[in-house]
């Protein structure tokens, strides 16, 4: 297969390409490295993204920015700019992917643990992965041509607890690598509509 | 109780006036009609509403438009606009009124069967209301003063199967005045974090 990973150069994302890697044909895409530059918050960056890279039968989005922060302090914009960021960015590669991808071929997007079990602080990242959750659910019966749709909600990163562990006491982390077979699942697999969860 | 309806004008919203109204003083408010006038797509409106109707022990909201269309035709702006209506209009209700509302107060939002239950031409539905679900069930652990929040998530309406019948075959339709008793039960409970399902 070619599997376009978006957000290849993260800890997930590198996981993704040294998992998937080994067996197909990858094609990098990030907003700051990679083989191709894209923008997913902008549709323009993302159609031209579709037309460079050609012909596809996967795409792996291991991107999404959320807002952290106390509900009590919380201004309409923070909590817009989760949506901005880790929903439309991956609702805009779908929309515009779903006309590319070779028949039969796939979308694995990236949603989280807070979606199921929210944390202090946690009250965008909770609604916005529920919303990249309820996306592929609903995606997944209309999608044409074969096309599947599902996404990876991983639990905090090994990785990540210099950063995050204050936020996820007593969350058990798993280690980029092991989230990765999440995504292998998906996109080697056969299902649609689904939500690998990694806790 | 001393209540705020916001969309007190539609359909869902004269039941929940009825239903309520029977016990509690009701503040009607809407976009169009009802004693206060406010747009909750503003933020500065929404702080005006609450700065206007004073003390408050409860706030409903029935209010909230989603983009229904196939995705094969859906843009990203189309996608927005259920975004911007259904889930930031009843977030910035919250993010102002949690500052307003009496020690013990609660909020009471609208989510929708779609959430769970995907339908041709609902992805944004499916998303909207998942996500407005997932920010109920997250805002509930940060409210503090014994702030109560829940949702109410209906099945499509009797009311309103002119119009959405075809989006809904197979659906048992629920007569608003059923769906107004989950706001009571949410509005006169002691729960909080909870999706009233009515279907």
């Amino acid at each position: 297969m070619k599997i376009l990973v978006i957000g290849a150069g993260g800890a997930v994302g590198k996981a993704i390409v040294a998992e998937l890697g080994a067996r197909h044909e990858i094609v990098e895409a990030g907003r700051n490295s990679g083989a191709f530059r894209v923008d997913v918050l902008d549709p323009a960056s993302v159609h031209r993204l579709f037309a460079d890279v050609g012909s596809l039968d996967a795409v792996v989005m291991a991107v999404g920015r959320v807002h952290f922060g106390p509900l009590g302090e919380m201004t309409a914009e923070q909590f817009r700019s989760g949506l901005d960021d880790k929903l439309m960015g991956q609702v805009n590669v779908v929309l515009a992917g779903q006309h590319r991808l070779n028949d039969g071929g796939s979308f694995t997007l990236t949603s989280g643990i807070l979606s199921a079990e929210p944390i202090r602080d946690g009250v965008n990242a909770t609604a916005v992965n529920a919303a990249v959750d309820g996306f592929v659910r609903a995606a997944a019966i209309e999608l044409p041509r074969g096309l599947r749709i599902n996404a990876v909600s991983p639990t905090v990163l090994a990785e990540s607890m210099a950063t995050y562990g204050p936020y996820f006491r007593g969350f058990e982390p798993a280690p980029a690598a092991r989230v990765a077979l999440a995504y292998s699942r998906s996109v080697e697999g056969a299902q649609t509509g689904r939500i690998y969860t990694v806790w």
